[in-house]
């Protein structure tokens, strides 16, 4: 299975022309769009957002992660296998919290240069062919490096700001919620917000806190917009008391 | 075949996390996204246009739909059989519609129960499941009611509101247009609409109604949006007069 | 391989509809979503597109391609052949370049009518079964015409105008890269811009030209969107001086 994870936004030619390199080059792997609208050029949020939502695919799944506001410039290519799982994509951070939250993992800088390497569009030209090559059995095109090399070692392992503000108004945050002490205290806007399991379990109109599908803090209004009712959205913080650890 | 009705909105994680499902655990069955911008959190509405797609699809197409904002409420989760095609979904109401135009009918009520069922996402951690086993020929996982159970009898046979308003700005209704006498005035937004066979047939800047690609009574405006010049958008009511029967 | 350009917009049922149409008919062939937001309503820009994006595809796909105010009216339905690429469409223009710019090109004129031909969705009732054929390997289910019959004489060879904007905002325009001399002056909303090689040679928050990926001349701003930065959108015309022939 091929996993696309990308900021090219679900409209526009790019994703079909992924699509149809893999469609060539990896005939008969099943490839899903997980997300492409992670955080605008922001590989920093899109990497929590990444590495909750990566640990549910099947263990050889590989991923295509294209955040890369810096294609085009020197920064490396790199692959990343955390937990059998192999990521491919630039080594700007996209990948070092998924690598980190890994039991096993290890690292490759890609020095496979295609025919054709636009200045633009590493995705279709470089990191697609790459995960074709890893889903039909290859080893990564490269050299092995030092895990070390892509961390990101001020980031830290959980985030509490916005990351993802889903169609119904709903707001992902980057901090896991099995980090919290059961009745942790969240607040964003200046509004403390309870924490709920369910949404049928708050009124309707409240704002409050669960821990959403994918594991992580997230603020939702019971019949409403979070991102209208409290003015929030991707790069709000939020302060959290009292978490474990 | 497995075909996904949902209001997840074709941005976010959400389609691509239950399409994993689906292909790690129906594997090689076609997955056809048929929208995922379905009546937001509105089960009624949902219900009449899911109604009208479906009778198009294969009679072993396997329905996952989703617009369910009791999730994690009490509300039961079902499988329903109408002529053949097999639905799967929360029981309130969104089936009701498909269930009700069937000359065969059957129901069953989901005591499946997986090993992770988060609050918030059965279509990942419940519906998919249930819907990979029916494609791969399994019996519902649940026990047998009576259809009477997911009818909802206040419903109308058909809906005179818009329901859906696509990407031209055309606004689907909820009626099939051949309840409708041939010359049958529609009334929106104060105005009485002709009908027109297509839109070359009306004038440039005209408003007119028309019957669809899927048999629905939809309000267009030949070379504009009939949303905004009409100023209309899911809920707004229509006055339709001479309906037969 | 299958290929879908439409403008249907990614939300609503129409792209599942086809696409339901292709797996019935045509099972086990992939079906690419090239893009469903090309120019609305537009063949004549949509027609730059699809010839710039066509090239890089395989050369026995099969393209659906559906930009079709007239549909309904008595405008042709044909294929198009162009370099053993084979595309299925309306004939209103949207095929004209990509037939202008191969080696080898034929047409035809299709004259299979099938069961079910509603006025306003031929993309589901005749383009897709027409398709579905070509991809099992039969022949046109039409008439052969003068490929001469779906020129479009009056369009220019490349066009000076925006013809896309993508999900960052930059700007596509019709214009072949590889027309203009490598100092050529494009002027857009009163201002002559430079060009660059990537994003990373631009300063923040510069506006620029540069080749994209796929041979075009785009407009971007470094960390920023062109299209709000500089007030264009598609149909902005460009003053392209010192192109080449």
């Amino acid at each position: 299975m091929i996993v696309l994870f990308t900021d090219f936004s679900p409209t526009g030619p790019y994703v079909g022309q992924m699509k149809a390199v893999l469609a060539a080059r990896a005939a008969g792997v099943p490839v899903i769009d997980l997300m492409h609208d992670a955080p605008a050029c922001d590989p920093r949020r899109a990497a929590y957002l990444l590495a909750a939502l990566a640990p549910e695919f099947p263990d050889d799944a590989v991923f295509v992660a294209v955040v890369d506001p810096g294609v085009g410039t020197d920064r490396p290519a790199v692959v990343v296998a955390a937990d059998g799982r192999r990521f491919v994509g630039p080594g700007n951070g996209l990948l070092a919290i998924v690598a980190r939250r890994a039991g096993r993992r290890a690292a490759w800088r890609i020095t496979y240069r295609p025919e054709r390497l636009s200045a633009s569009f590493h995705g279709r030209d470089l990191f697609a062919p790459v995960a074709a090559m890893l889903a039909r059995g290859d080893a990564p095109p490269g050299e092995p490096i030092d895990p070390a090399a892509i961390a990101m070692p001020g980031w830290p392992d959980d985030l509490a700001e916005i990351i993802h503000v889903d169609g119904f108004g709903n707001a992902m945050t980057g901090f896991r919620a099995d980090r919290l002490v059961p009745d942790a205290a969240v607040t964003v806007s200046g509004r403390r917000l309870p924490r709920r399991r369910t949404f049928g379990e708050a009124a309707a109109g409240e704002a409050f806190w669960y821990e959403n599908a994918n594991g992580l803090v997230e603020i939702a209004v019971n019949r409403g917009r979070a991102d209208r009712v409290l003015g929030i959205g991707i790069g709000t913080t939020l302060a959290i008391e009292d978490a474990r650890g």
